[in-house]
């Protein structure tokens, strides 16, 4: 791994101390979740396996699985060309949102409007 | 599409007016960048076929593409359980990173520990 101390210092967190952290099944590349780290959340993440985020309505670190089984195995991360997200890949058991679909992003799907004549 | 006004309606933006959209090459399934939308970016994504943020550091709308070239033309969006985070499935043309690499989580990767018994 690169330095810890060296990825925190450069990593850009918010003003209120947080980094957004998008979460991605590594072998289908499904975009799972995203949560929120601070530099704790960000250092466990990066050095135990376990993705590790921090709570914003709860106020407390969550290692996502701990409650629910659904736990993510940490495979590789990377920031971001201004620092300030990161994209972690994961191996995730069962299911990653809450509600207990695969994906946060299943349930409320858009259906945007589309060029028809774009590429 | 679903009626805009509705999704207009139950987006979460935070505080600041923002909502995190992350944006998905729609056939690699690569996550290329990470970008901030408020009310007014969302209705023109949704509803035009080009992504479109709020710049954070130039507070301005920024359609992405007009200046590089680069655009993103949208396939598919789904905002997620909590309706606080958009997931945007583009086709990209070129590079979707400003420093010309395919996704801005190229350049700086962390290469965490691994748990080696696990899965």
């Amino acid at each position: 791994m690169s330095d810890i101390d060296s990825i925190l210092s450069r990593a850009r967190f918010s003003d209120d101390g947080l980094l957004p952290a998008i979460i991605q099944q590594w072998d289908t590349l499904e975009v799972l979740m995203m949560g929120y780290m601070d530099a704790e959340a960000l250092r466990r993440t990066l050095t135990t396996g376990r993705v590790t985020f921090w709570s914003r309505s709860r106020n407390e670190y969550w290692r996502k699985g701990d409650t629910s089984g659904h736990v993510q195995l940490v495979k590789q991360a990377a920031l971001d060309c201004d620092a300030d997200t990161l994209l972690v890949s994961v191996d995730q058991i069962g299911a990653a949102c809450h509600t207990g679909t695969r994906t946060c992003f299943d349930a409320d799907v858009l259906d945007p409007v589309v060029l028809k004549d774009a590429r």
